[in-house]
């Protein structure tokens, strides 16, 4: 210790010790939920749902202001005469009108949640810059069902979650409703998510149980002003589990009025149960199959049970039977066409985005486009299962329009139009989101993850909706208005998630991770018990090429998108080159259009997602005086974090390949840090978001 | 929906959504640790730990003082002559100065650490209701360990924790230094707290392995200014685990020297590592008796391996032996009493208060006073494991001060001059706490839980410190000064402890609770594998009486205690009635004290304990109006779920007693609700705190 006898001034010393500027607590809602109310906000019918809106909107409106919130069902706004029809159950307006012989600024649906959503809507335009006095604002929803998915456990444990656990405390529920589920509710009714599934698809039985029915519905009761439903995972084997049947074919009418009476039961603790989400015969779940019936069978019975109170049912189409040799890509597709047409009224077929799980990029999947006669539900993942867990920075917005805007080959049709309904005017749409959220105290890990599940909604509400725009808005919102951020935090997501894809295997490459846990690298992993398991089984590396062949000559699933798309992609020269080795096994001297060879390419991608990487912690740098010091802090940690790993499935991978094609690398690229075997045995235990 | 027309006013709204007005995060620190200065406050000697003592004061003096914080070593402190000699390493001393010809308030001790103290202690003195001006403050630590044990699991679950996962981010670790984490050290120092063990003493060997060494590095590196040092729980087997070795043998000179080796390592990383925790031939964890070796023989081996760094060993005295028929209670005395003296001079033998596992009550451990050339370290528990986990309100001070301050039987002696080493002048010393301590938003799982983690180090700091003015000044930090609501929380918690005590069984009872996971009653679980896993076996009721006969004609356990203890506890007459039944097997119908029978006394401490619970509510419920009404809400909440919970106790135990000695219960009182049964098919999964 050294001591000092001077004095010495201490105007410094707050910088130590314990300053959060900002926790990321809020989200993109800055202004402090519990701000004292600037302006008076009055409301017309006195529902919960409205007196929120009133609430929200009383703490940010400039003092002064004349602002209602209401529903089209009051008189006195039924005599304005205002364009309500169009705005359906859930779509608000607002704009200035004069109302009781006052200038005022109506905040209206047809609904009380319209209401809500219009307030929401309004307190974005104030926070990207708009002003309040003329703002004239409206939309509707064009997906009816947008829903978070919460792969989360009984035990706390969230499956593929990094951002702590569960938020549902299940075992002080029903008798605590923590703040945290109300301050959950607020979020997503900000950005129009309607609806929630509290646990796991790979589902437990006990969450049928009286007890947690219960539970169930405390939630419920929170997130109900807020225009949420509550949704539970069902396990398909409950009649035996919980009810004693010998079975749960669900052509035994034992088993279908087991589900008829729990639905009852469900339904007197939640009368606006949304309904079931159901993952049957994957993965090692229990299904319809186990009996010799089909997924419409299935789907049916538990249609029938919710059908007499309003509910759905969300069945998945994730399938993969276990003894099916055929490719993994094409097996959904073969299960679930046959059945278009057969189910009931009230389900849902849930597809997820591409055809194997996840992946960084894949093709859109076949299934969209190819069930005219069932609602899709398109099944994102928020969480980064594949993408980085919670420390890589990757801003999915990109992926989501991607996939939302290709086109299904029949006609003008884009995935987007099937899943909105507008290809075939379901009266149903859905659209799920795997949620990132957890009790982590910035909800999703990091500040950055928080931009997917605002994406998610927005995109939920609006599949047309561009990645870029919404980048900026929930940027501004997060970050305030200062521009110098908003385009530094734009610019450095937009172009994030090409950059994971980069460095982790890009031209089409997929499933190249390491087994169990999935973090890092593991292209060499061959051992796996299933084919599908393994890597190798998705890259098909050799010493002459690379890549899986899905067109005739090979798994041929090419065949199950519409002529014009399976054209496309059943030709190298046609295939876009980032889905090349999704589709065909090339040579590794394949000539690119950078005029490289592929290897050269891959080698190129590879470094390209690296220096992404790189570039963006330099862009971050520049604005640390612009950003709080917490949020930019846990920020930058994680860039370098980020930039390691890039580095690490960089060198691993190239290594690799190395091994198998035998190629040194293109002249002045940097070899990598290591050699292969190190890579190999590299190994992690406690890894976030996996318990065996 | 009800659609009213006239204009509503909105001023009630903001009681509406999602105001928090404390979520308790900031313990009983209230100051905003973010607060502006609002005096200068100036060092003398520039050491980071000086920088944040003069940090905590400036935010919370008056300006306009004059206020120095240094250490003795300063020349102008040293020329004030003041009593520094006693202070030791570690007190302090606050007193109104004059230096450099200012009046000054000085806040000093011989190490910056004493002056961190010193500084707390006038944040303390002023959120009491004292004064700066004048402040004369002075305490010198009587212990000096002063250590929180987490049973933290690598995998972020905390054995026996209720207040969410691990507190350690291990996936994130090192690059990511929580802000949580100064926080946790800030809050620890505030009450003297010098040292904190890691992970759970059934540790895992990856604690000891360069990744989770580095991790743990960084935490020191936060902790290291608050004065905190590190240490780890050791897997005594991990020279064959990590190692490679094929004996963790202790006497094998390779064992010894892996962990020399590791030490080393670990010293690299951590200068100032404290040393290694271990738990060993316990609850299936290896240990030196695997290989016929002694404990002494483990402890001195490990220990032999820190000396060099100053380093020390804890080795707790938690034994019984798999197959040792002997009563429960006596094994950690047969086995360790004779190795006093044979424990290497770094070696502290770490001892839980009671001889069997942290009861709601136990008479104090027979090894107090019974290993005089071996520094005994009480081991509390602080987490609730058996009185109501998070739920429960129980305040431990009682708990704590019931034990330290009995007498051994030798002299005067107390355990707490055993554990303070005043008895046999021990230059080491310590006290350890199994922390209740999670991520949870309130740290502990409820406001009034935190109080138990403040007791634990104020008692540490001095263990003849009495709980009731320690429960009240935690409640004036905790909530502010205002009377009412002091007077209330130190009423509720002063007997809080005893009305678990009460509902879960009184009179000397313990290990009544159900299986594995400890939640609820389970009086009649008999048919465990080992005897003394079972709650019968610990009662011993039958038709004609209850009890556990610790006499001559039982165990005998009470022969381990000093003689005139001994013969105290030999005779039910003399035995305290609170520990009857700990000792002996009586009749049902034995006269107590009370004038009524033992059977009649015992539905009363129940009848008792569901009363004072009551009781609470009903305080509690009288200060809403003075308490913020999230940690009101929170409180309120569980204070039901425990009288909900103490009833279920209370009439399980009741219905199961009776279904033994086949009494009726006295006049006039309620009988169980359901039938013995009923109690018997509750069960319990995803219990927190437990994991298979």
């Amino acid at each position: 210790m050294k001591a000092r006898s001077g004095w010495l001034g201490a105007l410094a010393l707050l910088m130590a010790g314990t300053a959060h500027a900002d926790d990321g607590y809020r989200l993109w809602l800055r202004a402090p939920a519990a701000a004292p109310a600037a302006t008076t906000v009055a409301i017309r019918g006195d529902t919960a749902t409205l007196r929120l809106a009133a609430a929200e909107l009383s703490r940010v409106l400039p003092a002064g202001m004349t602002v209602m919130v209401a529903t089209a069902a009051d008189p006195g706004v039924a005599a304005l005469r205002l364009p309500f029809a169009p705005l359906g159950d859930e779509g608000y307006l607002v704009r200035p009108v004069t109302l009781d012989g006052r200038p005022t600024l109506l905040v209206a649906g047809n609904s009380d949640r319209g209401a809500l959503y219009g307030a929401f809507a309004l307190l974005r335009h104030l926070a990207t810059g708009g002003t309040a006095a003329k703002a004239t604002l409206t939309s509707t929803p064009k997906v009816k069902l947008r829903v978070l998915n919460h792969w989360d456990n009984l035990d706390g444990t969230v499956e593929r979650g990094y951002a702590g656990v569960s938020l549902w405390d299940w075992w002080t529920l029903p008798d605590l409703k923590d703040p945290r589920y109300t301050d959950y509710a607020r979020a997503n009714a900000s950005i129009g998510i309607n609806g929630t599934v509290l646990n796991n698809v790979n589902a437990k039985a006990d969450s049928l149980t009286p007890r947690y029915i219960a539970k169930a519905a405390a939630l419920a009761d929170v997130f109900r002003p807020w225009g949420i439903k509550v949704y539970l995972s069902a396990r398909f084997s409950a009649p035996i589990e919980l009810g004693g049947l010998k079975t749960a074919d669900p052509r035994d009418p034992q088993v279908a009025a087991w589900w008829k009476a729990k639905a009852d039961e469900i339904y007197r603790a939640i009368p606006d149960f949304g309904g079931f989400l159901v993952k049957a015969n994957s993965e090692g779940q229990p299904g319809p199959r186990d009996y010799g019936a089909s997924h419409a069978d299935g789907a049916n019975m538990l249609a029938a049970a919710v059908k007499p109170h309003g509910g759905i049912v969300l069945w998945r189409a994730f399938v993969y039977a276990e003894t099916d040799p055929e490719d993994r890509a094409k097996q959904a597709y073969t299960e679930f066409k046959p059945l278009d047409g057969s189910f009931a009224d009230n389900v849902l077929v849930q597809v997820k985005n591409g055809a194997i799980d996840f992946q960084p990029r894949e093709p859109f999947h076949p299934l969209f486009g190819a069930m005219p006669k069932t609602p899709l539900v398109m099944e994102f993942q928020i969480t980064k299962e594949y993408l980085g867990f919670a420390t890589h920075l990757a801003y999915l917005g990109p992926l989501f329009e991607e996939v939302l805007s290709a086109k299904t080959g029949r006609g003008d049709e884009t995935v987007a139009s099937v899943v909105d309904g507008s290809s075939e005017r379901h009266r149903l749409t859905g659209m799920a989101g795997v949620a990132n959220i957890g009790r982590d105290r910035d909800w999703s890990g990091s500040t950055f993850n928080q931009a997917n599940w605002y994406a998610f909604g927005r995109m939920a509400w609006d599949p047309t909706l561009k990645a870029e725009p919404i980048a900026r808005e929930w940027a501004q919102q997060t970050f305030g208005t200062d521009r110098r951020v908003v385009d530094t935090a734009v610019a450095m997501m937009m172009g994030s998630r090409e950059a994971v894809v980069d460095y982790t295997g890009a031209l089409g490459l997929a499933h190249l991770m390491a087994t169990g846990h999935h973090y890092g690298p593991g292209p060499w992993v061959a051992d796996l018990k299933r084919p599908e398991w393994n890597p190798v089984y998705y890259h098909k590396a050799d010493r002459a090429g690379i890549g899986f062949d899905r067109t005739k000559t090979g798994s041929d699933a090419v065949a199950q998108y519409a002529p014009p798309v399976a054209k496309r992609f059943a030709d190298p020269k046609t295939t876009p080159e980032r889905d090349l080795l999704w589709f065909h096994h090339v040579g590794w001297d394949r000539k690119m259009a950078s005029g490289r060879t592929l290897w050269e390419d891959l080698v190129a991608h590879y470094d390209r997602g690296v220096t992404y990487v790189g570039d963006m912690r330099r862009q971050w740098d520049g604005v640390r005086a612009q950003v709080d010091a917490e949020r930019w802090q846990k920020t930058a940690t994680y860039l370098a974090v980020q930039e390691r790993e890039a580095r690490w499935w960089r060198d691993a991978s190239l290594a690799y390949w190395m091994s198998v094609n035998g190629r040194a690398l293109p002249a002045g690229v940097a070899p990598p840090a290591h050699d292969l075997a190190w890579y190999k045995a590299q190994s992690f235990r406690y890894v976030p978001g996996h318990h065996d």
